[in-house]
């Protein structure tokens, strides 16, 4: 080892090392000089040691450690030393300590950077410049503690799943384009020139193949990539655990994967999650929450009160029952003081939320003092209040939301209505937002006892079960209708199976609507975390499954033949599901910023601020690949 | 659990279980139709079961029996059975017993296919017709156990740099083109149209970063592409173990690189590696074996007789050392009898492996009744031969060659024919070769038992430390001298430091060809398996290194700005290694075949041959990508 080697990481000198010399590599956090000492924080990845260079000691050594500034690289060995009395720190694992400089060597220096890396109590700097100089951003403690986290997760998945012989097989990147879905990336060949290979959106028929093959049990930590316009939790490159196993129904996939999940929030969070997760119809999610994707940390149901608003005066109500609609309704608890009378007036807060979803409007009563109150009251007879307060549990205090519609229409604005009340009732909280509450309270504490020269210990957080309602949405339609290009889509993609009973529906042209699929997705807390199927094992099943899209027979072999090939080569049973890994990580690192988790994303014109890729090549490099810019 | 689902796999029913009822699913291997019975040899991943169906029990599921063809997957419940006295078989796990069907599912018919999936005793199809039925292809047991190894020797792998407190983080794949060293692939850009990214041809510069930005210690299985005519062991997609340390020799990576190694063997061929590695400084592996990547499980060292070579009469001789040049031999220890004079003529078989590699010619000598015969014999005085002989520790029956030469080309030449000789001469063996000769003799002895009525149960094979001889090289060239562009090119890539005591030279135009770096290869068998080195962190040095390139400041600071801003922004100490894992897993799984280690390769056209890709695409989708076919 060389002199200058570090003997330990400065998170690991204890109070036991007192009097023994150690030699310490870090970058310097913060240098304080009060004449006649410098303290220097010095920071690597596993934490923070205070070395103390004292002028009575060596006065040489002072005047060098007074050059020193932020982010400069050192080298020093010292001698361990028990701090002050009082001015040991709680809040660290090395602060009973301090290294007494003995020698330094500066193995970097650092000119004043763009922006702080040290983030505690400053604003951090404007996005874009963070990511010009992600390198430093990247030595931000969070982006730091994020990543390390993203790592774990990645490792408790792939114990877990080797532990149940799941075989990691990696496929390729340079595929086949299949131009439906999202648009893919294209590489030019250079051997072809004229031909492209795509970059895989997802691996889905390797992975199919690989069943067809025999590997029985196979999973994937696979790398992605769409060419889509980027929404703010998106980016052009993702990662998703990619899972498929042979000879198995739908609840060997659920129960594997939720397994799988309370392992995860054991070991990354220390939450132990309640099992099985919740299952729920597709069709009974919509009707009681109004999404597929449902949030269920708090109640808000949504009734149907068709029959009732039917039977009422209300011509609106009426003419939408009459015309095939619903009506339906929210009972808000506990929400009529919350929202004024002006925030359900006609473009008001509540009645835009439900019109960005394209019902025209929304009716509303409050209950108070035991009477309805409101835009919609005097429509109804008393018979028909005293049906509504039965259906919907009104009592004092409540508000009511409705909203008549095509069905579609309902499930959509009350299920968009039913988080905006969540969020301003305060129904739920996100565990990130609890463990800042916790941590400013934990803070204040600390500060308070260290003005009485006392010590206090902050308490870490620790997340709970509650703060994490997963659930399966199961029982999707199989086809849903394009009305732009007048034909049926895939709801899930094209290999989904319909289930067995649906079959003879499925045959027939008039009735796909009624199809449901073998699909299935994981939902967590109001977010799609997990989505797969049962695939079509059967060569004729998938064969309908392109005609009904409206390939012809020569389409569909001149795309899929591999498939359709492999599909009568003895394909086995088979399913399987993909889990966004970097909407899991941000669940788990505490984030709503899916560049916290990503070491070096794109902005959100999928530019490389840093590189600033993508850029111009050499016209040597195009001819090659037989392309000219157009 | 549905009724056709397996209770067990075929690999897991055994004498303990007669008597039981079971379901396994599974593919037909074989089937054997006496009249009386069909017995089915059903696989999967695991193992493999026979099934018995007996006419007298069930004349109509005897009947549907007599249908199933090769590759069929089934369904199967029936009663476990104790095989007759003499059918038990000891080469499977499951050999002692049978399934006597009661119900039989058939949950996939398989037409006849293109090629046999059974390997045994039969040649393997042509390999263009199995890559374009890949999926069928990779039903063959020995593909299956390949890609388990892969799958083992990654998890390993994990675990290990994950007990070392390693980070795995990912890097991006659509990057900056930077157009040295190998042909970037290309991804146009669609939101800004003219412009490209460039597909990883290694995470060299992230990972750099990661240190920069206090990562410490980070890998990745990282997934790397490169577009070049592919040779016979290479891909155009291929993976490497990506591995970067900060505050580190040289020493600390090779140290955490070897017990890595050892860990891998250990775990995933149950070989005991002796540690350390024996480290080779560059000259003395191309002085020893004339190759930076020698293989060092056989002696022929190469022998300097330049001295001696230099005083005999031959003319060629003296005018190649009077000119600058070497001359070096090999002793082919007891190779006299080996290699017939004809075999040593010009244009024979051994002087033609020298010309190959640009010698001018091939002297030799024999030893025999204590003297020296062959084409030179007669230039050397007995003085001079006495020299030779004990130079060369030459002995009755040895064969002796001389090349003499340029210093390069004599290395080459005798490097090449050092691993001619010790091929022909038999001095290695691969393990996959001994482990199929011992299997052969195994089966032999087990059908001998057979027909003696007897049981021989074959013990498997097992390779041995001796099989696989690692080395470092260290101290390379930093740079080698371009005689095509006339300028210099990093040896190995241009953030490899220079050795500190080679400073002085590196900062001269006139030494650089004195300048050591600080980088290592490791070495097994001849082949190179990783590469890497102590990186540069100055950027002054940084600098130097792209002006002796003939950049530019301007060129450099616009193709790796932000390396450069980043080396003076409190770069550490660093350096590291990739293990190209691809030839990892070919070691281990014992094959010579690159695509017998990837799941869907492509062909040496870089043509997936199961998909088609590359292919052509819609003019759509090139119109927005701003890029025309020229």
């Amino acid at each position: 080892m060389a002199e200058w080697q570090r003997t330990h990481t400065c998170d690991q000198l204890r109070e036991e090392h007192v009097g023994s010399t150690a030699t310490l590599n870090g970058w310097v956090l913060t240098a304080r000089d009060n004449g006649h000492q410098v303290f220097i924080d010095l920071r690597d990845r596993y934490g923070l040691t205070q070395v103390v260079f004292r002028k009575a000691d060596d006065a040489e050594l002072f005047a060098c450690a007074q050059r020193l500034k932020a982010e400069w690289v050192l080298s020093v060995t010292g001698t361990v030393q028990k701090r002050l009395e009082g001015a040991a720190r709680a809040d660290i694992a090395t602060g009973a300590i301090e290294l007494e400089a003995k020698t330094l060597r500066v193995l970097n220096e650092c000119p004043p950077l763009p922006f702080q890396v040290d983030e505690f109590g400053t604003e951090l700097a404007n996005e874009d410049l963070r990511l010009q100089y992600r390198y430093l951003d990247l030595r931000r403690r969070t982006l730091q503690k994020t990543l390390v986290l993203r790592h774990r997760l990645c490792k408790v998945i792939r114990d877990y799943m080797d532990a149940n012989h799941f075989l990691e097989v990696e496929t390729p990147l340079l595929g086949k384009s299949t131009p439906e879905g999202a648009r893919d990336y294209l590489v030019p060949s250079r051997v072809f020139n004229g031909e492209f290979f795509a970059l895989p959106q997802s691996p889905q028929l390797y992975k199919q193949l690989l069943m067809i093959s025999g590997y029985d049990r196979y999973f994937q930590i696979a790398r992605c990539l769409r060419d889509e316009d980027l929404r703010a939790d998106r980016q052009p490159e993702f990662t998703q655990l990619d899972v498929e196993m042979s000879f198995v129904e739908r609840e060997d996939v659920l129960s594997v994967m939720e397994k799988l999940a309370a392992d995860i929030f054991d070991k990354c969070l220390g939450v132990k999650l309640p099992l099985p997760f919740p299952r729920l119809g597709y069709a009974e999610a919509m009707a009681k929450y109004g999404s597929d994707k449902p949030d269920l940390r708090f109640g808000l149901e949504i009734v149907d009160i068709t029959d009732i608003a039917g039977a009422s005066e209300a011509q609106f109500l009426k003419d939408a029952v009459a015309g095939g609609g619903v009506v339906r309704a929210i009972n808000a608890k506990g929400g009529a003081a919350a929202f004024s009378n002006t925030a359900l007036k006609p473009g008001g807060e509540l009645p835009k939320v439900a019109e960005t979803y394209k019902a025209k409007g929304l009716a509303w009563m409050k209950v108070e003092g035991g009477k309805f109150t409101g835009s919609t009251e005097k429509f109804f007879s008393d018979e028909l209040k005293a049906k509504l307060k039965e259906r919907l549990s009104a009592a004092d205090g409540d508000l009511l939301l409705f909203v008549a519609d095509k069905e579609a229409v309902v499930c959509d604005a009350l299920g968009a209505l039913r988080i905006h009340l969540a969020t301003k009732l305060k129904l739920y909280k996100n565990w990130w937002d609890e463990k800042a509450e916790h941590e400013k309270a934990e803070k204040d504490k600390a500060d308070a006892a260290k003005k009485k020269k006392e010590v206090y210990v902050p308490v870490p957080f620790q997340p709970r079960a509650e703060h994490f309602n997963f659930a399966w949405v199961l029982d999707f339609p199989m086809f849903t209708w394009n009305e732009e290009e007048n034909r049926w889509d895939a709801m899930h993609h094209p290999f989904t199976a319909p289930m067995d009973e649906d079959l003879p529906n499925f045959w027939q042209n008039e009735s796909l609507g009624k199809v449901r699929a073998k699909a299935y997705d994981m939902v967590l807390n109001g977010y799609e975390v997990g989505g797969g199927s049962i695939r079509i094992h059967r060569q004729d099943v998938q064969s309908r499954v392109f005609e009904i899209f409206g390939m012809t027979p020569e389409d569909a072999q001149g795309r899929f033949g591999f498939l359709l090939d492999a599909l009568k080569s003895g394909a086995p049973p088979h399913g399987g599901i993909a889990l966004g890994l970097d909407r899991w990580a941000m669940v788990i690192a505490g984030t709503t910023n899916i560049r916290d988790v990503i070491a070096f994303p794109k902005n959100q014109k999928a530019r490389d601020l840093m590189t600033g890729a993508p850029a111009a090549v050499d016209a040597r490099q195009l001819k090659e690949l037989g392309v000219k810019l157009s």
